[in-house]
């Protein structure tokens, strides 16, 4: 399996990066982009550039899809669907799991298998340690084209449900941009006083690093629904405190709207009575 | 001075754990609370109950203070205003800059020296390795009362401006709060489709924590201003991106509040030109 061969659509800056990880994994590649002029680099690598999106599909049993949105794959993939099947579509297109979940049935119909695709990492980080991937959707697909898989990161496996992977996907993006969000805030702060965010940001990103450690006790509160076992710290006294972050932003004259949704779900806790119980019990809130 | 006496005012969970680590380190401990029957188990650890503020601030050259808010420490130091010359206080309550500057000059007027501190921890994690507080204010006091202060955590001074300690303390906390943010949302994500939340948090701690390596570089453009140099993913990008993480939480039956705030920062920054940038960028919008 390891130089088994490989076709690739889309070669925007993520898909020229997939592209290179097969390549320099000594998997015979064959690409193709809607806008031409994008392969001429991976060409010089090794490539096959195909003349057009059917003879690219036709090329290889495996066909990995990277481009803009799901309505693009359609496009793409709609005038060429015969000739997907008996293939392997695995899709790293970025979406939402109920997009995943309808290309899941469409591939199906087209006699092909399909595994959904979340890419964790950044076109640099593609085919070095630090880039993971998440995968769900046809289990067998997975297990034989892990290997070449492999090639661009960690993969991770999460169950046979299509919609599984743009989850994960869109929920660790989600967390990643409160933290993004909260530190933006920060090093905001920090400034009005003409401190160097640089001389602030090692211990901000030590802080919140350390500060990580809430997730697993919040995960737990969260699975048993009781949201006062062990708690760290209550929402009474967060809410109490937050009023001074807020506070102190409008003193310093940087807008409070990053950190402020915080607020009025705290107090709705409060009102409700839950002032003895962990910020977990937030999620509740969340759910409509 | 490795047993040199201290005096602490305020004795909810926060001030308990300061006065325990206080005596298990070996310092002379008075205590007093405005609620008496709070001194009863640091008693059987050696304190002295001080019989009111005065007494207690007369007891010793250092006095620390942990309150509600600073109006408490107003309310508890005013008719014990005499007391305080020649003294130094060490107010471990929780405000803002403002608050804190005009705290220093208040000291400073009743001849005693003023040290502001913020305290990163959580009270049980007080007088352990994992806890570090903040103090601006009086220099000279600090380098004096450096050993005693270190029995409660790891001491940084971060200058003669009082308001710093309380500046830095409210930068973090927000940070943080925009990660546990994000986090609760990302939890309340994944459990729509049954997937437990302790399964997932350790892939959500693991990726917010690399993730944070992101916060270094965005300090580094916000002190050059230069939001375009050494682009990690650009505004432009994030902004398309960040429709599915909001579609997603809606077709999931979870509100988007808490993640949502950054949308209309990132679209006015494309708006504005500045799509090529980086997302450190919205700091600029941040400052009013």
């Amino acid at each position: 399996m390891s130089n088994s061969p490989v076709t690739l659509l889309g070669l925007g800056a993520m898909g020229k990066a997939l592209a290179t990880a097969f390549l320099t994994g000594g998997h015979p590649t064959t690409v193709w982009n809607r806008t031409p002029g994008k392969a001429e680099p991976l060409v010089a690598l090794g490539a096959t550039d195909a003349a057009g999106a059917a003879e690219a599909v036709a090329a290889n049993e495996l066909v990995v899809v990277c481009l803009l949105d799901y309505a693009s794959v359609r496009d793409v993939l709609g005038p060429v669907a015969g000739a997907l099947r008996g293939r392997t579509l695995v899709n790293l297109t970025n979406g939402t799991p109920a997009q995943a979940r309808e290309m899941a049935e469409w591939v199906a119909a087209q006699g092909a298998a399909y595994l959904d695709g979340g890419i964790m990492a950044i076109p640099p980080g593609i085919g070095t340690e630090h880039a993971f991937l998440l995968y769900s959707g046809d289990q067998g697909a997975f297990d034989t084209h892990r290997p070449v898989l492999e090639r661009l990161g960690r993969a991770h496996f999460l169950g046979r449900d299509a919609g599984l992977a743009p989850l994960f996907d869109i929920a660790l993006l989600s967390g990643m941009s409160g933290m993004i969000a909260g530190a933006l805030h920060a090093l905001a702060l920090v400034g009005t006083e003409n401190v160097a965010a640089t001389e602030f940001a090692p211990m901000l990103q030590g802080w919140i690093t350390a500060m990580t450690i809430g997730i697993p006790l919040y995960a737990e509160q969260i699975d048993s629904g009781d949201y006062a076992h062990g708690v760290v710290s209550n929402v009474g006294m967060q809410a109490a405190a937050y009023v001074n972050l807020i506070r102190a932003a409008e003193d310093q004259g940087i807008s409070p709207e990053l950190i402020a949704p915080l607020k009025p779900l705290m107090d709705r806790r409060v009102a409700a009575g839950h002032a003895h119980e962990d910020l977990s019990g937030l999620v509740e809130l969340l759910r409509k």
